[in-house]
């Protein structure tokens, strides 16, 4: 069982411990937003926690610079300490503000608006740092359009210098390879060369890019080449929805490649921690939210939405399914259209398949629950359990009052408000006796007419 | 507030009052349609009120110009004037048919197949005609595929020709710059220029482009530039669909300008006029119908249909909630999964989260409103209100027969049919007692299963 | 009436009868599932049934060669007989499996695993080979990317060689024409063919391609060129959802051809046997499975998903309406959110409006549906039917218990249980009196409260 994420899981060790910065200060005036930039979502989880996800497997540390008053940054951060930095003079300020937590190993400088680098970029990014004589390492991309990028001007396999695009010249502007800003250098020498960085240019601002003609000066700079849309950055929500859609390429891929059918591989959204096995079946228009498990041959319908749920094999899920927190559905066991589970174990192959909400129950093996069926669960202020046995028979329209336990092989007569517990295969019916009353449909219905011509 | 469609909503005044003539009289036989061609809808609205909307922001007056026996359409354009073609003679027999309403200012000829021009570019093309001793004023553009569009001969920045592509030579075909058709005089010259055209060619039709040739003899022709997506015809479905593409591209865009998450806009669907405010997040697959406001930090979630309603600050709608007319859901209520709300106020904090049906209500503050809750508002003939307090707590699977009123701080036990109405603080119950039965669910299974296995 | 697919029906007749063998024996291991290959899904039906669907229509007589342990397959392939590979020894090896039943005339070989080759595509092949001493006749395509297919060298109209890319020179590489594999040739010819086959390759392997060598020695081949997303090769799950894309798009295009709106194209999923008018509405996000006809005029709303049902004119089904096997829904009818039919009939100008179920249901004409109605077809063991009459008015939350019959002009009060027949013209009623306790609501509330903040 593997998640559609890639991941090893081995920090890379036998060197002095390692230190991943995250970059993180960012308000993100272009996503108009009162979020703090790191904050906002890319399948189903922060930017920055992505970054933390991955930078944890590579990385012994984490460092994370974050802007004045952004509690909630710093609780997304957790347990790895965060630094503020309190005035906005740019990237080389904001590094340095951490680097009292650098140690004495290599250090990495990462940004939390680029949230999609792989563990195998950063591997990369380190491996360079560690040939022999390279002093700095540094990401590079061939963007689709380079713009406005700076640009990477390398001779002889070694980094020259970033040129700005505004400083280049026509030739360096005709350069494919683009900075990323994301660099790694041992603790010691980056500290020095961020002491040394200068603040005159028409900011007034300390950019860290600058660190790199000072590292050319001392040894040797080497770039590592990464996929260009690991590292574009988001400053909008137009750039949020294109990483979006960016990583759900990733997931869907991952999940075809594990040997899961997706009929419409466009219309699926998953979580960056989906866990979903082979000769599963995901029809058009399912949204996977955080927490999901989808085991061996389950079909996932049309129009349906987990999440933090397990789906064991063989069962069958929607379409218009909507699984909430908590909720397990058995082997083979079916949920229908219209049918809400919360927090619900639905035992193996048991049924409910049409209009009903369980939530806090737990439903037998071989458990048919009606149509129409619903827990009260909620009485304004506390929620309670309902307990159904197996191979119970849940008549259609039956209201189960929790708390209430139902008895294996009973059976609940269709439209019951069920408020006391039922024996194990007793019948229970809670229902008024049905009257008929000759003509009177239609006398009814004639006076209402007569009364609507009359205006 | 904004609308997602961009509108300055100052017709250009400090002239002659000016005219829009939309021509409109076209069966669209591509289409295989029973409906006249400028009814199909585009983002919620027919294809002649994208047109109407969009001119009278620039324009003084509007004409449209209909075919014989299309009285839908003469009743969308009200209270603009329609005259009838009764006769398919030609674009220039058609522009024609209106030249009594021409007035005595500029005048222009637009299409009811290219919807989806802005008020920029007709501000654009009024300007261009007003430009020192221009007599014609046309719009041009530089579509992806040329094709057989009428190329435009620019020579020193005035057009010297219209050549149709069956006309043109090969360096001609190889212009780029294509005649949209689009075009904008005074009054009277067009009169007189209209009144000259000849019908002499294969189809025997008159043909508006042949009124350019005419303007070049007595004038400046000048062209102004238009992005081809706003001017592409709409001939066949296809085109239809492609034209309501390209309007959701610029829907979706400028939702993600406002400062709008949207998770994956291409699963977004807009309507022309939805307005929706900064820090709202709109999930995947969701659809708003005309006349949505949708207020800061609301969240809709998936597969949630939203039409003719104000969603406010804070609210949480869906998944799979389905707000119809008239609906507006209150400052951080909730609505829930297959929840329908129509002509229905929700007050502030109130939630209605499962499986329910209120039509025709009013719903006090911080009320709940249980699973199943279902407003029976038609008897029949006629529709009655339901009015609920604050504070009320309403049991699953309750059944409100309107008109009907709960005052606040009642509580409706599950599975009641409330038939009368209910004072404040009071229990009200409507249900029958629960009578067990033992063994009885036992025997009735047995019995049916060995009436089964007899066959 | 038209199927979105294209088919005149008629095999090629006035010759020998012609033979389509279909090689349907490979695992599929890249897809990583435990179905063989040829039974997974594209629009809703097997690869197998597609080719066979197709195949049909131009062949006389279908062969498919299977593997071991195929039983589905073989199934599937049903009536037509299947011969077994039992030694996977190649493409060249599988047809001759097949040699026997070649009979006389002309003989294809197709792949399962090309399931959207058309009919046009197929005669064109057959009209290829009996074009004047042409002894074999190829499929060649020119696929966007040529990668590793082999080359077919064509001279003079003939085709000389096929190269395979290993063995291709740079010049030959170079060729934009691919072979697809697809040929046609008389019955004892590539009998003959077969047998002179050798495996002396790296794989020990029998490759049919190299019929096409022995068959240029002795005369004319010639090639047709076809579209190569026909003959794309489906190996992984990623081709397989390539392949839907693909065929999706075809089935779209044909309605928009036939006249139907489809508002987003991309998120309307159609299977290869859907039926659907002119002027027929479909909005965003509707899935049709198999079996489903739309007659004119019907407008299918967003979020609907419909298998084996006819929709009749001018009904509108939807937003979230699901219309399963067995289901009509007549003139006129409506079908609203949450709600489902199951092999139910309803009625010319019925209406089932709000979260419903009804199952092996007749309603009938103008009968209205209350919101929440649910039909009690299933006791646990039998399945029985419901039958209502015509103008009939069902309350909302109506349990009928069937088997139950209501007669024409009936009116059920809302919340009844109906567990027996009503007569034509009856009041029924199933419900409790309301009993309203002053003050009760409050109390209730306020010893949950305290015991809350008891803890």
């Amino acid at each position: 069982m593997t998640s559609l994420s890639i991941s090893d899981g081995q920090p890379v060790r036998h060197h002095k411990p390692t230190t991943a910065v995250i970059l993180a200060a960012g308000l993100g005036t272009r996503m108009r937003s009162n979020l703090p930039k790191a904050l906002h979502p890319l399948g189903g989880r922060p930017m920055i926690a992505h970054l933390i996800e991955t930078a944890k497997s590579v990385f012994d540390r984490i460092v994370v610079v974050v802007g004045p008053d952004m509690p909630a940054l710093e609780k997304a951060a957790a347990p790895w300490p965060c630094v503020v930095q309190t005035e906005r003079l740019g990237t080389g300020h904001a590094a340095r503000m951490a680097e009292e937590l650098f140690g004495d190993g290599d250090v990495a400088i990462l940004y939390a608006d680029n949230p999609l680098i792989t563990e195998a970029t950063m591997r990369m990014l380190l491996e360079t740092r560690r040939q022999a004589g390279v002093t700095l390492a540094l990401l590079a991309m061939r963007p689709r359009e380079a713009g406005r990028y700076g640009r990477v001007v390398v001779e002889e396999g070694a980094v020259r210098a970033i040129v700005e695009w505004k400083d280049a010249s026509e030739a360096e502007r005709a350069i494919e390879l683009c900075n990323a800003g994301v660099l790694c250098a041992g603790a010691q020498e980056l500290r020095n060369w961020l002491a040394a960085l200068g603040n005159d240019n028409a900011q007034g601002e300390y950019y860290l890019t600058d660190v790199v003609a000072l590292a050319a000066r001392e040894g040797l700079v080497r770039h590592a080449e990464a996929p260009a849309d690991e590292l574009a950055g988001i400053n909008s929500r137009a750039e949020l929805a294109t990483a979006e859609a960016s990583l759900q390429r990733r997931l869907r891929n991952a999940a075809l490649d594990a040997g899961v059918t997706l009929v419409a591989p466009e219309t699926v959204f998953f979580s960056a921690d989906t866990v979903i096995e082979p000769d599963v079946v995901v029809e058009s228009n399912v949204v996977f939210g955080p927490g999901v498990v989808v085991r061996r041959e389950a079909r996932i319908r049309a129009f349906s939405h987990l999440e933090g749920c397990v789906v064991e094999r063989e069962a069958i899920i929607g379409p218009y399914a909507r699984l909430r927190p908590g909720t397990v559905c058995g082997v083979a066991s079916h949920v229908g259209n219209f049918v809400e589970l919360k927090a619900t174990q639905l035992g193996d192959g048991a049924k409910a398949n049409h209009l009903t909400y369980l939530g806090d129950s737990t439903i037998g093996a071989r458990t048919n629950v009606g149509a129409g069926t619903i827990t009260c669960n909620y009485d304004g202020v506390f929620k309670h359990r309902t307990v159904i046995g197996e191979d119970v028979f849940v008549g259609s329209d039956s209201i189960l009052v929790a708390p209430v336990t139902i008895g294996s092989g009973a059976l609940l007569a269709a439209g019951g408000v069920i408020t006391e517990d039922v024996e194990a295969g007793a019948l229970a019916l809670g229902r008024s006796r049905q009257i008929n009353k000759a003509e009177r449909g239609r006398s009814i219905r004639d006076a209402l007419r007569a009364k609507k011509e009359q205006g």
